[in-house]
């Protein structure tokens, strides 16, 4: 099943949906996907209700610019750094005996699939890309974990490009600043659930840059996988439904290029894993003078 | 004007409240300071109202345990490394050219400023303290801004004790997993108007183990000064009502001891600047077994 957040008739409202061939489905009750899934067994069997009526007609076609971020205001976005073995290795590194976690603010997130923001040039113009598996939870879960339990608290996967600036991220030891520019990160197209997906390792991720391969990788080489992350983080804290894990980058990103290579006004990034769908994002500086942000609500 | 969060008639339910030299004054209408700051001029001007009132006999005698964090859950909570000039300089470094930020998710933060929970023994045993003077903001404020514009957005400061497991944190070059403990950091005891509180550097921070002096410093070595980091931040995304910069701490911390010392079940530590109060929190092991948390709601 295909869970997304989308818009209600071009508003601010949203509403979560099931993704059909035939279109979307409104799940009612529930503004987002993070909503439905809060909601426990009762927005997973409102979610399939949904679904079973595709064929009386209610889908609608998604129109353009209809899609938001499926989770809208995470309660945790952790993000996983170095965790592609491929990419390690050739690095010359060892691989980690634990995993590098760091996070980003709801305000990082774009509300869009579509559409996200670079930095406002006077700041920085090495916005780089990192497509990302994200695993989203679907239940409350902390403490000591098997994996098996771990599993079970996965409601699903989506996508993120996990929008990096480099030279912001490299002015301390700490990456938030370079990670967390407003409205920088997109999520989705939309969540796929863990029944539907199966086996994180059988699938391929692959990065785009206005139609040129950038990154490409099994799945099959992440260093933690979907259950390793949850089993660590749930030791420091319990997970809530909604939250989500990216589960870190395969090699190729901009800054590894020669020469380095960065994000454009304009540029137009597409994250794929045919299991779940294409996470197809235009990258914009933002319109509005930063200095004018100060007067805004 | 102190501002505070708290408990109504030991329940669950919380409110905004003045505190005066009689008692506390409930201000109608917030469930916490948070939500006052974020109604603007009328938030304020409703505390103001209360605090007036004082002199009718409404004020009431603050019961042990009724205090609350004063903003319960930060949209952003922004933490400051290295950023004592006598700790950054006895350690033989250079002065940094720019803030190291990390981030505390809002269920790091402890909701009672008295007690908080240190990490499950079988996690770690290294949990040591940080006393910091945190800036809370008042307006919406992003882009690029003058100092001038930075200190307005300032609505006053806080205390918080950032709470810090160093052999956790010391995994992997990025902090934030021994920074994000659930329940670890406490705040408060109250927000102190930017007004009262006056200029940061004419203050000093103390932090006491069980009653033994273990920090203090003037805030006037704070290498980045409130305004300075409320700039920096700004330039990254916007800062928003109620959002925390925890400016960093002082020169003194367990892990600096010979032998290195951490708390332990049931330490008592207070951090105080005059100007503003006393943080005093009781630390404990969680006495819900880990695994069980898995089945709360």
């Amino acid at each position: 099943m295909r869970l997304a957040t989308i818009a209600i008739d071009r508003s601010d409202a949203t509403t979560a949906a099931v993704i059909t061939p035939a279109g979307a489905i409104p799940v009612e009750g529930y503004r987002d996907v993070g909503a439905l899934l809060a909601a426990g067994d009762g927005g997973l069997a409102a979610a399939r209700a949904a679904a079973a009526a595709a064929h009386a007609g209610l889908a609608r076609p998604l129109a353009p610019g209809t899609l938001r971020a499926p989770v809208l205001q995470p309660g945790a976005t952790v993000c996983v750094g170095l965790n592609y073995s491929n990419h390690v290795l050739e690095m010359g590194r060892e691989l980690p005996k634990h995993p590098t976690l760091f996070s980003k603010l709801p305000r990082a997130l774009a509300q869009r699939p579509d559409r996200a923001s670079l930095p406002a040039p006077s700041l920085s113009q090495q916005a780089d890309w990192e497509g990302e598996l994200v695993v989203v939870i679907g239940r409350r879960v902390g403490g000591v974990l098997e994996r098996e339990q771990a599993r079970d608290a996965i409601a699903g996967y989506t996508l993120m490009n996990d929008l990096s600036v480099r030279d912001v991220q490299r002015r301390t030891t700490q990456w938030f600043a370079g990670k967390n520019i407003a409205d920088s990160t997109p999520t989705g197209p939309w969540l796929v659930t863990a029944d539907e997906f199966g086996d994180p390792a059988r699938h391929e991720l692959v990065l785009e840059v206005n139609g040129e391969q950038r990154q490409r990788s099994s799945l099959g080489e992440l260093i933690f996988d979907a259950a390793d992350l949850v089993v660590y983080v749930a030791q420091l804290f319990a997970l809530e439904p909604g939250d989500l894990i990216a589960t870190g980058t395969p090699g190729g990103v901009g800054q590894a290029m020669t020469p380095p290579q960065y994000l454009r006004d304009g540029d137009r990034v597409t994250v794929t894993v045919a299991a779940i769908g294409t996470l197809e994002t235009t990258f914009g500086v933002p319109r509005e003078p930063a200095r004018a942000a100060q007067t805004r609500g």
